[in-house]
């Protein structure tokens, strides 16, 4: 690669080849030259072209190899099959890096994926980076650089602005800056990633990390790839004070077999991203507008969960829906207090105080507005602040903004919804750095993602289990499916108390060891050819003592028998029949695209159907495994809902964090563990294993 | 009341009478006049005020009884202790209608409440109709009559048009006519309903279906008063084609709080509401928005569910949104057959085919488009179309929208969501006919309302019971809670099996019965004094034979003397002991909203938790009731989930159509019922109440 280092080659290239140039009206390549002059980029654009003398009155070049100069970027629009060529004659040229507009690589599947990676071979071998392909292009806003052929740029003017963005949808960044020209926002530089081949998200992450111009970063995903270097990205964006703000497609299962390679079975791909955004101190918005509503709310703060917020407004449906639509978020819309409510009405303040705190017609004025904001910003009961705004946002914008002027620096979260269609108030909040609403949900989403956003999660203290024996424990593991007995040795080795059992080769020996275990207890046939035990009858229950035992076995082994005369017998399994409050599953995943993960539900079949998990990245301290426990509906009657006595949670809790050690492990061997179900005894009684299961892979 | 009918009174008066009238710059009750007359009002204006001569050199009388002419309707905005005295001399006047903007009566409460009672009374007395109070008035745009002093009459037209608003907000009614317009969108008539004293939205309701402007009837509703007025309201505006669209505060339970009077326990007042809307073919959009924008995709439409649409695309990103959002809302999207799609590659139509149905870059133009858009509405694998449209939205309309200027007539429900901004393709389908949507949100939202509308649904055939003997069951039930005796009787009657039980004095009579009632056996103590009979040892589970019987008996007796020696002891309740494959809530309520309605839940605390039940306004037929289980998503296990053993789910149904039949016995009565458990036996087994309760108003 050439010594331009890439944030430059990117963004400030000196000189840039378009290769596949034409001045054809129409065609996609004829555009990104006319933009690229229309917005003002000062460098020297080569056009490159086989066979033409010049495009738009330039001098056309016929490779890349032929420039006289130095190029800082080229942009490709060739057709699919010549660009590992041109890549490598952008080698020999010594171009740092090339965007490739190109498509029908790995994202038409086939012979697209097999000559996605010739080029990415060949980018490797001429120490090219790659942007795409696939890709719209890239746009800096300061200096200017559009180098995409995205029709959006027949906008007169690119704003410059504060925010910077990368998106896996070309078509995508047009619209970012087409609906955020709309509302006044800028942008520093944006980043269409494409196919992602080579350079990723997390590394343009990086440049936009240290990009002095770049004070938020907007992320349009399909997918997440190298989630480590994401990560780390997004931890450093954290300490930067860069709010990470994400639209990821996939929250439906038709999205998520639509766009991305896997699919969970209990823990979809959806709730690990989840888990995965939060454990970094990425914030993901739920509306596709909030991407563009919410980075002012966030510019300046930093995350400070919360529940309640207060909502003044000078209009009762508008509020109303602001109040409803923040509870359905869980989040509550809290009045003054009283006494403080008397002592500001007694000041000569104007209001009618409630969960919607209303202006009234005659409290409706900038000065009785920006007394009321401040003593909102200023109350402890609430962790931000919204202000409705009625007719006077479409017809009175000084008035409605007025109040917000001094605000935009205030620590607390404040924003405001404007009910009627009110594009100047709301260009003129945004240029004040109040962060406007256009839809009663959308404030509410971005409430939402304000007040749980959450700094990066630090990474656990280290667990108190042998970690030499763990490690050999795992080493040891076949592929595929562990035996019953294996998965109990690591379960128990981690730290989760196990269903006390032992196994006999015959009745004989299950009645010698009878004892060790303890009665009552549950007699089971082992045999490797009988897949369901309970069907085959080899499973006997309550068994409360050596006769009974004596006798199960002797049933256990005519049923058996009889079902299945070849079957081969190993014997017995004997386990201590053990009740709890609660069944719950406690799994280990790796998750395809984020890693490993730790989940919890409610046993049986609810979690699944409910949907009823909690799931974080793993490993978790004991602070987050109870978190998790909080999450799960499921679990309300053993945290002593109405009344019902209370599960061993700390027990539960220790099983969260023993189980979520795996990732500590060679984690990504395991690729799915699961104690199913796991009993939660009375509080002080702790939780016990009864089943378990481990999949390691080759 | 005068002859004037309350239609014309309202929408097309020939005269008005403002009382309360000024010409103050920035008074409430100065705009009205201005408005009337800067929107085209043709009839007389008579301003209205003690002591003024003229009002903006209008002559102005003291009382609207000096008026010399006939007054139509009169726009009230005096303080409030006036209003009722103004009423009276508007009944004089023989002023068949009053508006009444004036504020602070019962939605301020106290004093409010009682000075609104006042105006009622005074009112009836009169033969005056009102409108409000609390209300910001009325607005029809042809012939014009903009009889409100909102600031949104500063807007330079009123568009006509095809919907018309009834809105409890008034602040709102501003709003419809800001955010409509800036649509493209046109209002026939609009009326901010207020406290709805008098004319309720069910009245006015009535008025729209008869109003030959009105295609449409937007709502935007805090509570609903007068619900069988306004359920016949709703039917007769279904049979008149023209589709009921509702936003109603109260989805969270703060805001059902706020708003509503009543909050249910697990059926929460806002499930009923929805149940209503459903019942009666009325349709509740989730965002605000799609209140704007969802009336093109039902005008001229009939009902048609379904659960799935295709959506073509420009745009990968834009269309991936919308899949995702669609998916959601449980609505699939479908990509083109592959033989069609094979056929209509060979004829030259350019696209890629998939749940997402993408144009590609050489497919999108106008020809292309619509060629693709006529053969996904005519595929039978649809229910709907979606266009997804990119940057050419923005900034080539014309080519954007021609496609779609045919299709405004086709019976499947077609829309486009426009990802950039693009306010001008935006109005110019709306001009068209055609849905067009600003957010993938809300495109989903809007298709989730079209394809889950259905007609209202008919009143279920009579059931088989004894109607008299049920009526004087019902009638002879105390006020308040009912012996369990009564209860199973009740049920019993109504057609749910109840478990069979005797109860007997003392212990020898409850041995010479326990025949009857058949073993296995529970024995439960009767007392006046013991609420909690197992906690007092009350209770014997799992009794097998007669000595076994004696024993528990004696035990019991024992138990609970001394638990409370003072207790008064009536015997014993006996009960077979019975077991289900799951045990379900069954209940019915009469909610303070909506009236009688049936609620079927999964057993124990689950429903609760999970706030998982099904809910329909009683009495409902055998075929809702089967909606009804499948709904219940925690009744999966006995549906035949994962294999397990089904329930007998025609006997559920039976007994959800039986429970449902209150609502036909003086329902009312009867405030709250509920089986619980109901427990349900594998197929052809039945089901059988073990305990119910019953609940009746003096």
């Amino acid at each position: 690669m050439s010594e331009t280092n890439l944030a430059d080659a990117l963004f400030t290239p000196r000189s840039i080849a378009l290769i596949g140039a034409s001045d054809k009206p129409g065609a996609n390549n004829s555009r990104t030259q006319v933009y690229l002059e229309k917005h003002g980029y000062q460098g020297t654009v080569y056009p490159v072209h086989p066979t033409r003398e010049t495009v738009y009155g330039v001098k056309c070049y016929p490779s890349v190899t032929d420039i006289p100069d130095q190029v800082d970027h080229a942009f490709i629009t060739t057709p699919p099959k010549t660009v590992p060529k041109i890549i490598r004659e952008c080698g020999d040229a010594n171009v740092p890096v090339a965007t490739v507009f190109t498509s029908d690589f790995a994202e038409a599947g086939g012979d697209g994926v097999r000559l996605q990676e010739e080029l990415i071979e060949a980018a490797k071998t001429a120490g090219v980076r790659l942007i795409g392909p696939n890709c719209m292009g890239v746009y800096n806003t300061d200096p200017p650089a559009t180098i995409a052929p995205n029709t959006v740029l027949q906008l007169p003017t690119l704003n410059k602005g504060n925010l910077g963005v990368i998106s896996h949808s070309g078509s995508l960044t047009g619209t970012f800056i087409s609906r955020g020209q709309a509302r006044g926002l800028g942008f520093s530089k944006i980043v269409s990633i494409g196919n992602e081949s080579d350079v990723s998200v997390a590394e343009v992450g990086e440049i936009l990390v240290d990009d002095p111009k770049t004070e938020a970063i907007l992320l349009f995903l399909e997918t997440i790839r190298s989630a480590d270097a994401f990560a780390a990205m997004a931890r450093r964006a954290y300490d930067a004070g860069k709010p990470i703000i994400v639209y990821k497609l996939g929250r439906s299962e038709a999205a998520q077999q639509f766009t991305a390679s896997h699919t969970g079975a209990i823990a979809g791909t959806d709730a690990a991203v989840d888990a995965f955004f939060r454990h970094h101190g990425i914030i993901r918005v739920d509306l596709f507008e909030t991407l563009f509503e919410l980075p002012l709310l966030l510019l300046g703060r930093k995350p400070k969960p919360g529940k309640t917020v207060s909502v003044l407004s000078t209009t009762g449906g508008g509020g109303g829906m602001v109040v409803d639509s923040l509870g359905r978020q869980g989040i509550d819309a809290v009045g003054i207090p009283d006494a403080k409510a008397r002592a500001l009405l007694d000041q000569g303040a104007v209001f009618s105080n409630g969960p919607l705190i209303d202006l009234t017609f005659n409290g409706t004025n900038p000065k009785n507005t920006s007394l009321l904001l401040n003593e909102l910003l200023a109350m402890p009961e609430n962790d931000g602040v919204i202000m409705v705004v009625g007719s006077s946002a479409q017809f009175n914008p000084e008035n409605a903004v007025k109040p917000f002027l001094d605000l935009a620096d205030s620590e607390k979260p404040i924003g405001a919804f404007l009910v009627p269609t009110a594009e100047k108030s709301n260009q003129m909040l945004t240029n004040a750095g109040i962060a406007a609403f256009r839809t009663p949900e959308g404030c509410a989403d971005a409430f939402r993602c304000c007040l749980s956003w959450q700094p990066p999660i630090p990474v656990p203290e280290a667990p108190s289990f042998d970690d030499d024996r763990m490690a050999a424990l795992v080493d040891d593991l076949p592929a595929g499916t562990a035996d019953e007995e294996r998965a109990r040795t690591v379960f128990g080795t981690l730290g989760v108390p196990q269903v006390a059992a032992a196994t006999a080769r015959n009745a004989d020996a299950g009645l010698a060891i009878a004892e060790s275990v303890g009665f009552p207890m549950v007699a089971k046939i082992l045999s490797p050819d009988i897949a369901h035990k309970t069907e085959a009858g080899g499973v006997e229950l309550n068994i409360t003592d050596t006769d009974a035992l004596a006798n199960a076995l002797a049933i256990i082994q005519e049923r058996v028998a009889s079902h299945n005369p070849s079957a081969e017998l190993n014997g017995f399994l004997l386990q201590r029949m053990e009740r709890g409050l609660a069944e719950v599953l406690l799994g280990y995943r790796v998750d395809s695209l984020v890693g490993p993960t730790v989940v919890l539900g409610a046993g049986g079949v609810l979690s699944e159907i409910y949907g009823d998990i909690a799931i974080r990245i793993a490993p978790v301290s004991v602070e987050t495994a109870r978190e998790m426990i909080e999450e799960v509906d499921g679990l309300a009657p053993i945290r002593g809902y109405r009344g019902m006595p209370k599960g061993d949670l700390d027990a539960l809790a220790d099983a969260i964090v023993a189980v979520s050690n795996l990732a500590r492990l060679n984690g990504a061997r395991i690729t799915e563990a699961e104690i199913n179900p796991l009993l939660v005894k009375p509080e002080g009684n702790g939780v016990v294993a009864v089943d378990g299961l481990i999949v390691a892979k080759a």
